[in-house]
């Protein structure tokens, strides 16, 4: 078409490659995506990029996104910048009164705050919250020897949901408080597993620094691209996955056993990722589904 | 990334491309976008899903399309098919009360019924209205010579804005009725910037079967890109825009009068000019805007 | 009252009568009433102009009237007109392509087109829908023989209930399309009843040529005024109810187990017949209800 | 039609009847309607039934009326039933505190319940208020001759609006009181021309004893149909118009003055007088309308 | 704190009582507490003052009071005050048709007008309703003996609904009509307990002028504070509450049994007595409840 | 009365008292109360309690409290705890990117959070907001020397109203973005003084540790208790108003001229300050406001 003035990329196929993507936009307009960002995704200003462009397009083409996050590696280092050790038990920092101190600041004052700034310089449409805000997380210590770190023991989702309703963008830092109103720090991954449930997700998914389940936890080409809650529990029994992603699986099949669609565990490192998951055909990490095979 | 399994096509490139199209679909999000669509631009089957799923792909990122259209074609094949001759005035049909009533089906039980089939094999979004539909379009006789061709006189505009609050696309057969109930066949260019001044839509494009406004009308490359309103009343005096185009023109004109953003007149045999023309950089056909140069 | 100054009518005489109408009103008010109107009853312009009267009356005392047409005679009548031949296999007319796109034209363009006009003449109250409008109707092929003559699958009523909240008539051509896209004409009683059900309507009313049901078909005096499912099935079965009346009360019968009101068969060729149904003491044609006489 | 089974009554003619309201429906539709009803119309039960029946079809075909309503007979029939005899100055009562200590009785007690009830006896569609209610009426003392006689400073429109948006019949008892609460009788023909201004009436209808303004007060024939501001001003200045009828046709003319279409003065002793004026061609009383004539 | 002014009282003080009313606030906000008030409760014009205070109080406080009163010392002297005297069964006043029109007057002229003005003299939110609007009460005959006086057979809530949703009190004079129209007087005690019922109440409080239950009737310091349902019954079976206080007990019973929260006899000419039971730790009357002790 | 049984406090005494806050409370009813809540007031455990206790007070009496933050003392704190000087121009802390971070971290991480968890222990009313979120508090550089210490160019205030018609409390830490998306800090009495004049606030309160406007700033009992705008600016340019209190004062000034209702300057030291400001006789702090004496 020689009338067409072009700037040099291909206009022409740019809107061959927005259509192929039509069937995907339709499967997940107007469902809820719960994405649990992992403060390990945040530490490449470009991958962080990547993520809130991603964030931002999958708001336009009328998905529902929540976006819940921790915080560990920032809180890890602001510790160490005010030279304070911590001592972890399963994996979980032990939490006293100035490590939760510490751990609020970094997780309102930092993480939530750079991701809504990110959202929100494509347009006004995030929303910052807090775990304590309207009461939405109340939770319960999660046991003597952890300190102030809370187990969720009821979502109320209803700011979440007039957030959605308001077509905007919920992002939730995972502070809670008890019956008292002692604040606590709570695992992001329980909390998102949590808040999928009670809003009904049709999609959770984990971003963090790993592909996704692993046949062979050195081999990244042994990636298994999709498991039934079975698969799942047996691959958990012959130890095929362990360690640090056992409790993330578990979570996934505990939130597909109460309402949520699919669970997925994809690589935060993979530009784009969230895009290639729900608008291509690229398979990315592990999805885990009701059902058998 | 080997992890990443592919039906062949590039995810990585996908995404790319979906991203780039972001800032299109912030600009155009919540507007209105009059499309007059010419029977001509039906002719061609490919070109006619290609229109479809534009029109649906604009929808589904927020932009709010209504569909105008003619269907002259069309008519003159059932008029050749039950050996009814025509008579022209001006480029115009003169419309007896047989011509009339084959136009009217024609129109609304063929070109309309196949846009919004077309439409809604995307999703339930398209609802066909006719003119006469809650009394939308007001008109008076166009003048003796032409029988029952109507001239718009008023535009109620609630039953669109209805249906385009309900998230749906209005298609409109320019039939309308006047202060007796007699029915008339509007040319579908004026229908169209009448309806589009009556919404104050951002954008109006006629896609008919020219590239454009041409500085040569045999030399498809001398199309203009952008014209002022006085630019184009220079070359409609000068005797470039001559023809079929000056109405078209006029018409653009007058809407940029009356509120409309930009007006349009691009290729429908273009694949995709739609979306080439409001997602990528790619300039397409002629846009007509107020102000000076 | 030798103050009241009058045309000739009798104003007392009047009011009089407007409010023997009242219990009728209250009875009806607020009640979904689906009115099939066949295409013989467009024969007469008078009967016509009746009938397009009676609903709109009836839509402003707060009655929500539902008109589903089909248009046989029409559609017959244009297949002549360009010297197409129909072939009939159980009363139904077998539908090959160039039928469909005649009966399409004819059903949209024409027969929707002129009530829709009828009834905006009084005001702006009715909107020309179609089956295929908002995915309303799906349909699959209703049998080899038929070609594309469809059945209803699935009524979607959700446009039909936002026109009737809108406070606007539907007026709806019985054309539906298959999951594909294929476009099939559908019988219209069998439509009315699909959407009656649908809507859960107070009443189901088959305005067509015929008394109702006569015990003896030669002798309109032998019409039966009420009819329970029971009875009716049981006419069916000694064959007083034979050839086309059957599928009409099964149509009936089928609508009043899925929880439509009362159903009823009259005669569109009697003035007026549908307010002389709902707004007086007259018993005109047949009502078949559930229950027990 | 031998198959239309009547009960004796003729429902051709109420159908056709029925019809010939349909312009007068669609006249008035939505259209507010104040209709200050006097004690004298509740002296006879006939008239009375007329009344409500009138105001209740009124409702149903879509017009909204407001009543307001006085007492001064029955206010008048329970002070002497005590005993108590009144002063009355300019044709206004002089209420003292016992005095008004009835009226409200009456009011609010009596008459307001008896025209809520006759009116609910059709369908839940009254609601009976008092000018207190919700701060409706603000008055100050009429002078200090009359007592406990109000004159409305300000309307307070917000309950009836509420009342009617509920598609109910406010009925409206003419008390009100000042700013220090206490409590004063209003002359309901000064209240419903003050409602009828706060509301922007269609139409403010005084239905009284007498015919309307006659050019002779001894002969009913004398009727005037129509009156203009200015005729009405002259009539006044002729003294052709006096009285008691001065204050009414001054109320007129002040309510057209801000913003009332046209105001009425009808006679209640004929029945259905209400649905004769606005449903026929008959002319009763006296209209009195803006402009030249 | 010597840089605050003051009046004389202590303001630190107040606020500290305001605080401690907060958990009452809490407990009661939003809840629906239907308050039936004699007419002895209006002798004294100091205790009706009070009253009103303390149901502005508690409906700006975030309570949705709704009141029921009947009249019973003011029917009885308006009736002595024309000379009529009454006859007595079961302590109910036997009604004929002219007692009715007294009863009447004074319901709704005197008594609810009396307290929607004390109400609005400190902001618009009360609104007069009788149980005649909208149908909200339905009565049958109590028996043959006492003439007009009526039992609810049915509540229609909707228009105390839609009262309390617009933020605003409704005030209820205990008067309703037969299916025929008729009207009927209704014990306010028994209209209370329906209402409540029909409302699904928190509370249910009868303000009358004994303390409430008490062990020995003529030992005030003998009052019972509070009552299960069975602990009540056990006192009526063995005498300890009877005469008037036993219907009263049945309805508290039967409301509680209808989902009613809690039942409270309290003693109206206790000065603000509704807001010591609401929101302070004082306990005054006898409240009974649901449940074993 | 003997039969009340009170927990030794005075019931009698408490009711008297919430009702002589009934005027105050009808005064202020639904407006809309900025509250400016400084840094210095939480360092009392016991003050920020009562603050609290207060806000949430105003709120369940139908104030609408919309609560501002900074949080200098807290940031000057963590500053010295990672070993961090701080310079300071006019008053004003030169903010690095370091210092940013850490004072983003502590208003939203710590000061914000404690206000929302204090807050939300009563009921869950408050959601914490950063003015970040939807773009509400748009800046631009203060001045080269400062830093990223932003002024407020725009306030969006549509979150707050969002908010605040939910029924919610905003609790606003002053945090801001460019149109780049560059995090700024911004000094909580000037964004206090946007937002009040963006929502057309009827009050705007500045808690601090001072008195409020003194003539003789060593002598507490020398408190100016009402200035006008005019008497304002003479106490500025004669001295009188100095140091820190000018840009107060001046901020004041702005916001009346703006549609702020009044403007005041209270002594968070002072128990309960807010409650005795609204709902008192008591004369604390300074009211400035619009008008001459």
């Amino acid at each position: 078409m020689s009338f067409i003035v072009s700037d040099g990329s291909d206009p022409v196929a740019t809107v061959q490659i927005l259509l192929e993507a039509l069937p995907y936009i339709e499967e997940f307009r107007g469902t809820v995506v719960v994405v649990k960002f992992g403060g390990n995704a945040m530490v490449s200003p470009e991958l962080f990029a990547d993520f809130a462009k991603d964030i931002f397009l999958m708001h336009r083409i009328g998905i529902r996104p929540v976006v819940i996050h921790g915080g560990g590696p920032q809180i890890g280092h602001w510790l160490e910048r005010i030279g304070k050790e911590s001592e972890f038990v399963d994996g979980r920092r032990v939490t006293d009164a100035e490590t939760l101190e510490i751990a609020q600041m970094v997780l309102l004052g930092k993480v939530n705050s750079q991701i809504v700034t990110a959202l929100n310089a494509f347009g006004p449409v995030a929303v910052g919250l807090s775990g304590t805000d309207a009461t939405m997380l109340e939770v319960e210590p999660h046991g003597d020897a952890l300190g102030f770190v809370g187990s969720v023991t009821k979502v109320n989702p209803a700011l979440v949901n007039r957030t959605l309703a308001n077509d905007m963008i919920p992002v939730v830092a995972t502070i809670g408080a008890d019956s008292e109103g002692q604040i606590y720090n709570i695992n992001a991954d329980d909390a998102a597993t949590a808040i999928a449930q009670a809003l009904g997700a049709e999609k959770l998914i984990f971003l963090s620094d790993v592909p996704g389940v692993l046949r062979d936890v050195d081999q990244p080409e042994s990636l298994i691209n999709k498991l039934t809650v079975d698969e799942a529990l047996d691959l958990i029994e012959d130890g095929t996955i362990a360690g640090g992603m056992v409790p993330k699986v578990l979570g996934c099949i505990s939130s597909l056993e109460h309402g949520v669609g699919s669970a997925h565990l994809i690589d935060g490192r993979v530009p784009h990722v969230l895009l290639l998951e729900l608008l291509t055909s690229a398979g990315v990490g592990t999805m885990i589904m009701k059902g058998t095979r």
